[in-house]
């Protein structure tokens, strides 16, 4: 047997995440020693309450309530603790204690990464999130790395398992939102307040880390254009489904050019969609996540897999801490970010996609000219147009759909059709994303 | 503007590949230079004949036909020649060199990779290869190391764009193999000889470095067990069609356990499989290709994209190309390959899969009971079994369901079927992969 030196690893946090990836350390220590060149020693388990249950069952001694004297006996600190404070602070001081980090915080990411990135390239420390952002799904490395010679121009992510997994019951059973939210809870995909997962709060904040890697700019969660799911009805996920789509909540960031000044901008933005049914993405089912990235030289690739779940966010985790215990074995600071680029942000009434849009009309003649001319006056183009007269309850429901129009012009155009006397309902927009080639 | 140090680059081979990344190193280098923190300078393109049209017009002062002297003037080595000879000498002057080296060549490496790591690692060079897989597809760096913390235990990927093409289009189209691989021609997918891709040699190339990766153990790619296309016929398709069936050309890379001995071992195969259309895989359409991996505790992923191309696999060069260069800029020497597991072999005989095994029997009385008892004396256990009868030709066929089996068994079992006197026709098998959960 090879006699390995030791690194010290320290792990803030142990909820699903955090206890499966101490149980993963102690099992399979032999196999990442025989990997890494180094044995990974677990120092200790950093919690608020010792006594707590766990996911798995781990020595008691591991676990102290004194996170900071944790840190300063560790090589490496694990945070997965969540939220922003305790956490940032205990990573900064993990950072000028001359530590390495791991963490899969995308709150903290998505609000303070900047900060945390400045900190450690400061001391020469690494600080790598694989697991913030797609659970499983290897897309921060790739994304930094991978595709550091190339230019991403856009990404589609479902980077949210709770919203998929509603959104894909509501399209194969028609059920309710409220249904199928209440299926999400049952089987654990949703927690008791749903409102981060179903506001798109939750996916906002990994198109801000998203936006961020792929275009080498520091996009702020608060710069991220968000919409939920809570407004997607049935009938709209059965008129999609009749029209070839599915609805789903996507996280959008995107490179753009302004058309007069050529001046490059990013956008990143989150609401729920239409997604044509050939489009790679529509076949993510379940609480899946996937991650559709454009690039220019690459052309399209997806990444697909497990969003959430802690052993399969663990696999993240560790894959993270091999990398970073090996650079500590071979020696050499760890890759910093990549000098960034700082493009200005698109505000969301600048950014163009296609609309599908649908309300009740009064059954009467001139409604259809009527309806028309708002759609011209504002300058989007109509692209095809079905009007449905429901034989139960006599009402007359346009669904429009347009060429590529401008948010703000199409927010005018439904501002117009609300406020005339020949809409008799309110007025639904899905957007329609993602091009089949 | 910013002044950085420079990094010089030489270039071997300017092929469909080669010429891309010379174009984009050329074209992108501002940008390149921000994100690397120096600045790449194209030295030179070594090839055999200067005055050859190129696919991207490039500076002729670049060419030279003396790759030696262009890897002494060289800090890091793009190797893109393809082939085992020269590209494997000059592959090891480039290291001895002391030059970090990019390569896309899966014939040196699936043949040649041992020898090449162990250079680069006597050395302290850097070697990478994301191109030699998957085109654009970030594959090699995620199972290196976003995986590198998890135990993979299985890759089934469609690693093959030709084959892929071929067979979607027999799927969708009903054509034959002849008239399929002559539109695959037509379009540049097939090259004129096919007997690389349509024989499966690129696939086992490409298996035998997957499966080195994933099971940190050398395959040899005369260790991988292939079949080619070459015998699919358009009513196999039509057949896997009507049971919810595709086929694809799939390379797998499975770790196993002896059930006697309890000791592991790896197997690594290629040939043509029934692929359940619920599976990630089956949505995989012409020329892309995708890589479907199953972790301990990831779970399944998918990695999707294009396959081939020239300026998609450029982006995959230029990816390992910057991820070398800040390492220059940074110090420090590269990831090494990961400690070696050396797991045996399985030979393809102790694989165990599930069959589609079809073949004519004479249309008289116990027929059925004669062709059962050649299953149950090898212990195949049939799932399932269907008997058609042609109301043309009259011929009685049957296609026969297995639940798993060994492959020694299955061959005693065809070997038993073929010499029967009622099998009336040749024995045709399939393998069924990828459990759809």
């Amino acid at each position: 047997m090879i006699e390995y030196r030791s690194l010290r690893v320290g792990l803030l946090g142990c909820g699903s995440v955090g206890s499966q990836v101490a149980r993963l350390l102690l099992e399979h220590g032999e196999e990442l020693a025989q990997r890494i060149g180094a044995r990974i020693e677990l120092v200790g388990i950093a919690v608020r309450d010792v006594t707590a249950s766990r996911d798995a069952e781990l020595p008691t001694e591991l676990f102290t309530t004194d996170a900071r004297d944790l840190i300063l006996r560790s090589d490496i600190v694990i945070e997965l603790m969540g939220g922003i404070e305790p956490a940032r602070s205990l990573v900064l001081a993990a950072i000028a204690s001359g530590a390495d980090v791991v963490t899969g915080n995308k709150a903290l990411l998505a609000q303070h990464g900047p900060e945390l990135f400045a900190a450690a390239e400061q001391v020469g420390a690494q600080l790598s999130y694989e697991a913030a952002v797609g659970g499983a799904i290897p897309i921060i490395r790739p994304l930094r790395e991978s595709l550091a010679g190339d230019r991403v121009e856009r990404i589609l992510g479902v980077v949210n398992g709770t919203t998929n997994y509603i959104l894909d019951r509501m399209d194969t059973t028609g059920a309710s939102l409220g249904d199928a939210l209440a299926a999400a809870t049952a089987l654990g995909y949703a927690e008791a307040d749903p409102t981060a997962d179903i506001g798109g709060y939750d996916a906002a904040q990994k198109a801000a880390i998203l936006a961020s890697i792929a275009f080498h700019t520091s996009v702020p969660v608060d710069a991220v254009y968000r919409e939920g799911i809570t407004e997607v009805t049935s009938a709209q996920i059965e008129s999609a489904k009749r029209a070839g789509y599915v609805v789903k909540l996507l996280a959008i960031c995107e490179r753009l050019t302004d058309p007069v000044t050529g001046q490059e901008g990013v956008s990143a933005r989150v609401y729920p969609a239409l997604v044509a049914r050939g489009h790679p993405l529509a076949a993510v089912h379940g609480a899946n996540n996937a991650v559709f990235v454009e690039a220019a030289a690459a052309g399209p690739l997806m990444f697909y897999g497990a969003g959430a779940g802690g052993v399969q966010t663990a696999s993240a985790v560790l894959g993270d801490l091999v990398a970073i215990a090996r650079r500590h074995v071979i020696g050499g600071p760890g890759t910093a970010e990549s000098i960034r680029a700082e493009l200005p942000m698109f505000p969301i009434g600048r950014i163009r996609t296609r609309y599908s849009i649908s309300f009740d009309v009064a059954d009467e003649p001139g409604v259809l000219a009527t309806v028309a001319q708002f759609f011209a006056q504002h300058r989007v183009s109509v692209e095809q147009l079905q009007q449905t007269v429901s034989e139960e309850t006599g009402r007359a429901t346009l669904v429009i759909g347009t060429h590529e129009a401008e948010e703000s012009a199409l927010a005018d155009t439904t501002a117009a059709l609300a406020a005339s006397s020949v809409v008799t309902s309110s007025v639904s927009v899905l957007r329609i994303e993602g091009a089949v080639s």
